[in-house]
């Protein structure tokens, strides 16, 4: 490729809308465009490099089995009614309605839509397992769109999806996937890590999330040094045990507490510790309320609530409201003399005697409560926070964060949606019987952006080699020396049929111009073509050395040896 | 790949929506499925189809140097309603609204979103000329979608376009763009035409579509042996000159025409040759309304007028709405006596002295009308629809017809888009104007259909070799044979060793229906292990074969040798 040819308008200035490095380098870099707010448009660099993630992962998919087809993006509401999933997707959901009045739904995922495809069709045990792949873009209507690539309303996804006889199967399938992603990871070259993920609205058991390591990622990873145990901070659970202490019950007192705001206002009004506080909080869901119960010196996951009832509509209730249904201030909510409610309480409640919690009138705390005698919880489960440096669950040392842009997600979906759908398939003894199933995301436009994250300097991105739109850029110093320019063509065309994917800088503007743009584009390997030539010599320069070498024009072959290792053994990500 | 594992689930009974072969095979076949009225899902098969497509449609875009890109398939309203053509573009357009109220829609096509791509970017003549093309999903929200992928509301299509600062640099682009769709056409490896075609919604001044001969088209081409002039039936011109006689003028008569319902009728009632009669049509579209004129023996060819009237929004008025306006029934419009309307006629009414029309109200019609001196006509022009047997407008001989479907359409667009939406490129002397463009779409979706139309038998598709899902099916007769198993097993790695895209059927199911299900699929050759391998025979057969040959296995070079000969010869698209 000609770089006077090729269509990759760069910018000076730092974008208006930059608030991630990424969106800023990858515009400025002639990548991508703003179409629409989280809308974008792929120009040949940045869609070269999309063709290259794309590729990756369609071997690794190919090597695991999968076969790959593509399913409708304008998907048919009644699917997603069949599955719940209509009300409950929320406002992420891009509807629209055909000239019939008929609805429809931008496909923010294909559960519902290969579910039907399959069903009535995938008939019988000995057909199993199955799985099936696509490529293809996916939608979710952010109330903020932001990040670029990262946090888009329009996005490049691959979706696979398993489908199974037994959950054995369905495990073999899940660390096939778990596999094939690490080896993505690696092919594409950066630093990642694989963590316990929460499923959120997909559904299902396990699920395992693969992030890509970046200061400046969205997910929090609490992760441990000593036995590798990692997960999103949705998920992340604790070996902290709680202290039990010895007090005796004592009489239950309803007391003055005006004016408190906090929960350390109330710790002080009544010199109480605050560890020995209640925190109670309303949740509405899709069945009502809902009374969540933690320490107060800890917050509640909703994640780990929502999980735990099953109900992805949950959210925390709004306080005029809570005003409205109890009778109440947010600031005094607690769970005695509260009716018609479900309690749920974390765990770290389980081992405080005499508690304060909320009065259920303004400026009133009870103390001394104690659970079972003063009020009924239904259920004590995980459903905290955790923070680093916390006890590692699984072994004596403690957690450490760090923060990563989530590139891939795994599910072990099992019967959610075969049940709902009534997807059946006829075992061995004739019966009918609902799949197991599994599916497996992959973010494949993000991961363009998230590499970029983790990869790049003042000067601008560096990809790693095997997702560059180039490999190498040959550039011509001065378009009036006809020596120079002989011998960078010379260069170039030796390259090409080489096979190396390479660029020749043939603008008529200025050097400093040109190393400006290739480093802004990250391409791994510089070879400049310029005055040391009168010396027989050319200059030769990874994207992360500090000074290039120079190296003798005498030997050719001996100089593409040379660049050959020097890219293979390229790895920004190390470093 | 094993048949076994593939997931191609075929049918035998027709379904009940096939109102063309293609959709019926593709179906059958397991190539594809509905998930909605328009809506289909590519099934392993279809997809490795539609994959090949795209490569030979990439490999012949990159060859003219047109680079890829991927533009968004939700597009914000704004741009559309820039270029006026939000509210021209009528009730096929799908439209959206995000949850912030702000109106989208999945593009019909990319014009607006490609200019307003490089706008303020693709600043200077010296970046001319520049081809960028994206392959990408587009939408139309057909009022009644049909013959499956071919009007389909989601399909896949290439579209491409160029930018220049002469028309004589258009002109060489388009040329190119022409030469590619041939390449792409004949390395398919179907029979099509290309013709002159109407321009349409997209604008501009030539075009040319390539099409896809099938006696199932929707498209009819008007064409000539001789000097092989070919259009479609919406832009084709004809010949025929029209004979003046010499009558002299007559006096202007209004006379009664009670019940007559046709222009046949009037002729007999008036005793008059059709030919004499002037039929009367009248069109609304976007400024009002307008009379369109032609001989009594013609047709109104709506694309034409359309076209000189650059009103794509043009169409045949309803009686009621013509009542209300005109007062005066359908059958007696005239154009003496009609006010403050445009007339525009065609060609073939300029030859007729002493004309009937209509007579503005209800059973008169006017003898003797003589145009000039009874009313006035804006223009003359051809807006006519050309049938068969007519005169070829190019050379001495006459038109015939046959049917296609069109799979490209390339169109010089010139400089609407740039002007509607300013954008400027500035030329050598430092002045701002508008580029030129082109624009240049192939249907890669219907592509697979209508090869299909083109090629199939009764027992299914004949794919050509070179989109064909696999081009050798290895059919192990019995699989309680270890020795066939074996034999099978041994062709079957020695083919993909050497490249060749095979599959082996080792399902435990009949001869005949494998057999049946490979005949379907389209599979060029096969290879039969069965009995004759007790003889050291085995069977190969091409699919447009009457009975295949045997072979023998002992030279099994020279097996594969013939294979692949016969592959290479392999053309049904010639027979």
């Amino acid at each position: 490729m000609r770089f006077s040819k090729l269509y990759a308008p760069t910018l000076k200035e730092v974008p208006s809308d930059s608030d991630i490095k990424s969106i800023e380098l990858l515009t400025r870099g002639g990548f991508i465009r703003k179409a629409a707010s989280g809308v974008y448009t792929y120009l040949p660099l940045g869609w070269k490099v999309i063709r290259k993630i794309e590729d990756i992962v369609r071997q690794e998919m190919e090597r695991i089995e999968s076969q790959e087809i593509l399913m409708p993006i304008v998907q048919p509401a009644e699917l997603w009614q069949q599955s719940g999933r209509w009300e409950d997707y929320g406002p992420e959901m891009m509807k629209l309605e055909d000239r019939h009045n008929r609805s429809f739904t931008l496909g923010p995922t294909h559960e519902e839509m290969i579910t039907y495809l399959i069903k009535n069709e995938l008939r019988s045990y000995k057909q199993l397992p199955l799985s099936l792949y696509q490529i293809n873009n996916k939608y979710r209507d952010e109330i903020r769109p932001r990040f670029g690539l990262i946090r888009s309303r329009e996005f490049i996804m691959k979706d696979a999806y398993t489908f199974h006889d037994t959950e054995k199967s369905l495990d073999e399938a899940y660390d096939d996937f778990y596999k094939a992603y690490e080896r993505i990871l690696e092919k594409i070259g950066v630093k990642y890590v694989a963590v316990d993920a929460d499923n959120g609205a997909i559904g299902g058991s396990d699920s395992h999330e693969f992030q890509m390591l970046a200061d400046t990622g969205e997910s929090s990873i609490l992760f441990c040094d000593e036995c590798n145990y990692a997960a999103t901070d949705e998920k992340a659970e604790s070996g902290e045990i709680y202290e039990f202490n010895d007090e005796k019950d004592k009489e239950l007192e309803l007391k003055d507490t005006p004016n408190v705001k906090t929960i350390e206002d109330v710790a002080n009004f009544l010199e109480k510790d605050i560890k020995s506080i209640i925190k109670s909080i309303l949740f509405k869901g899709r069945d009502g309320w809902v009374l969540a119960l933690i320490r107060g010196d800890y917050e509640i996951n909703i994640s780990k609530l929502r999980g735990y009832l099953k109900d992805q509509t949950l959210h925390m209730g709004e306080p005029q409201e809570i005003k409205k249904e109890f009778d109440v201030e947010t600031g005094f909510i607690g769970p005695i003399g509260i009716k018609n409610i479900k309690i749920i309480a974390d765990n770290s409640i389980k081992t405080i005697k005499n508690a304060v919690v909320g009065g259920m009138e303004k400026d009133k705390h009870y103390i001394n409560a104690v659970f079972e005698r003063d009020f009924k919880v239904e259920a004590y489960v995980d459903i905290r926070i955790v923070k680093k440096g916390e006890k590692c669950p699984k072994c004596d040392k403690y957690l450490k964060e760090k923060r990563g842009i989530e590139v891939g997600q795994i599910f072990k979906i099992g019967q959610k949606y075969s049940k709902s759908m009534e997807a059946f398939y006829t075992d061995e003894s004739g019966k009918q019987k609902p799949f197991f199933m599994g599916c497996y995301g992959w973010g494949i436009s993000r991961t363009m952006s998230a590499v970029v994250e983790q990869l790049h300097d003042k000067n601008g991105i560096l990809w790693p080699k095997n997702i560059a739109p180039f490999e190498v850029a040959v550039v011509i110093v001065s378009m009036k020396d006809k020596e120079q320019i002989n011998m960078a063509e010379k260069i170039y065309t030796k390259l090409k049929n080489n096979g190396v994917e390479v660029i020749i800088d043939d603008r008529n503007v200025s050097t400093g111009f040109k190393f400006k743009d290739i480093d802004l584009m990250g391409i791994p390997l510089k070879i400049v073509v310029g005055k040391s030539l009168k010396d027989g010599k050319i200059e030769i320069k990874l994207r992360n050395e500090e000074k290039g070498e120079l190296y003798s024009i005498d030997n050719m072959e001996s100089i593409l040896e040379n660049i050959e290792e020097k890219l293979n053994n390229y790895n920004p990500a190390k470093i």
